[in-house]
């Protein structure tokens, strides 16, 4: 059994409170929380430490899942903790992927640990299949799209409009840029013509609605290059037909062969994720024992999702994965 | 430069020239063949040699692209040839991959060299998805359908009913059964629910098409299980229509997370191939860089595509990889 604990329990905890105990070869020992541990119940009644004493329980777990956030969070505790224990990460700030691999990577094999950092979906199981079809069809291009689902970034951006009470934002890939790209045609395509915004707004009694759909319409960054649609509802509406955290997205990689480029191809990956935090948080789940195999076997350092072969993901042995899924 | 050579020359053996022409970190050192060298004539210009002198040019290969069949041909020489070189072939019989990777395991252990069995995409990129989603998605369901593409075994066996001068078979997954995948439903599916079977014949003069048609839609294993329409068309009509090889097909897996599985997930990775053996060729040769750099770090023995880290198939850096593609 590979003893897992979790870090920080928010959905992404316990999203992945729920995968450790769905795995027939995890056993969960517990979560580490930096709230008061008696305030904090969680889904399976679980025990529940205080972070502050995190090293104490060192010998007892064989992986950490670090489910804190990718701005503040995990810049600090992914390195603090790699120093002692084998980690996940969900650090899904792309540009600055390259700083936190290095600064992983360093604690990592100091500690003798194996750290797995950016598991998810993208970055995660986008960023395979972007590196399997890029090695497969070379001569080609690849175009991701996100959605429809729930941005929590621009929903919280929306929140922060004077006289918004609640928001909700969608982003919805583009059909006609969809099957442009399927058709092989390579278009470039700006922001606008991949990604639709779709704004569920709670205003607050009295507010400007039109004021407060023009600052949704033209915030820089998040909306200005898009197109935009807001439509106000009400409290009850966002609670009753807003409430999931759905998402998902596709990589579509066209590529041609032959001596002169004579046949095409289309290779095509996508998600459709009714829980977004459940969804990754299984990601870092099936991580989190390659992470603890791979350092009973010797790795250390930092890894990411294209370091890994992909049967240390499942508790099955080789024979029996050649067996039933090659 | 990994010094690549080819063994076997069919359609296989032609888009790995191709694939191998197109990589800018491999050098085609030439084909070896069973016929006599100077009847063949390359796509490219590159040397053919001997199959009888293989083993005279052993220092001058990184690793050998096996482009044989898996009826008679790799399950004798894949393994006569991993004592020797790194190799990679397309094997593809699912019953019986386990006989054929303890051969090729234990002759590529006595020479010292790496080979990888298997390879292309189904088994092969389909494999790698089918393992993925289960690990990711442990409490689900997965489905893999086949075309809209042509299979050469049953056009094969269509062109040895009597009356037949020729023949092309099209295997189509059955719309209703995708949707039904998709839905989450995990339906169980017959094999007649899944596929559709399309037929093009060019019948032989004077030939009784009746029968012929019955023969076909009848015949066992092949055809009984499925809805099969037979079309008779001329030969001028399948050389203009049909002269393709496209190929593709589906893995689609449906799973439920959450403490009582309260939410559902859609993971679908899709292929359409306009040449069937020139995308082969394609994962072969990304396979093949694998194979000859896993080798020249000390790795030996068979390997399937399970087993092997997705990095290892890209001719960029980990940290070009990390910085672009994760």
């Amino acid at each position: 059994m590979i003893r897992t604990a979790i870090v920080g329990y928010g959905n992404l905890g316990r999203g992945a409170e729920c995968a450790v105990v769905n795995s027939a070869d995890m056993e969960l020992y517990g979560v580490f929380t930096r709230r008061d541990p008696s305030t904090l119940k969680t889904l399976t009644g679980c025990p529940v430490y205080s972070m502050d004493h995190i090293l104490d329980h060192k010998d007892n777990i064989d992986v950490l899942i670090i489910c804190g956030g990718s701005a503040t969070d995990l810049p600090v505790q992914t390195p603090a903790l790699a120093r002692h224990f084998n980690v996940i990460d969900s650090f899904d700030t792309h540009a600055r992927i390259p700083e936190h691999f290095a600064n992983v990577d360093a604690a990592a094999r100091e500690g003798g640990k194996c750290a797995v950092i950016s598991v998810g979906w993208d970055p995660g199981m986008f960023s395979l299949n972007r590196l399997y079809a890029e090695a497969v069809l070379p001569n080609g291009k690849d175009y991701t799209f996100w959605g429809k689902g729930v941005s929590q970034g621009h929903s919280d951006a929306i929140r922060r409009v004077e006289g918004v009470e609640d928001a909700r934002q969608y982003t919805i890939p583009v059909d006609a840029a969809l099957e442009a790209v399927r058709s092989g045609s390579c278009p470039e395509l700006s922001a606008r013509q991949k990604h639709l915004r779709e704004c569920f707004v709670v205003a607050k009694e009295g507010a400007d609605k039109a004021r407060i759909e023009n600052e949704i319409k033209t915030m820089p960054n998040y909306f200005a290059d898009y197109d935009t649609t807001v439509h106000f509802i009400t409290k009850e509406e966002l609670m009753r037909d807003h409430a999931g955290i759905p998402h998902g997205g596709f990589v579509i990689r066209t590529g041609k062969t032959g001596l002169n480029g004579e046949n095409s191809h289309v290779i095509e990956y996508s998600l459709k994720l009714d829980s977004n935090p459940e969804f990754t948080s299984s990601v870092l789940c099936a991580y989190a024992r390659a992470a603890a195999r791979l350092n009973s076997e010797g790795a250390v350092g930092c890894k990411t999702v294209l370091d890994i072969a992909p049967a240390y993901l499942s508790p099955c042995s080789g024979e029996e994965l050649r067996k039933r899924l090659v």
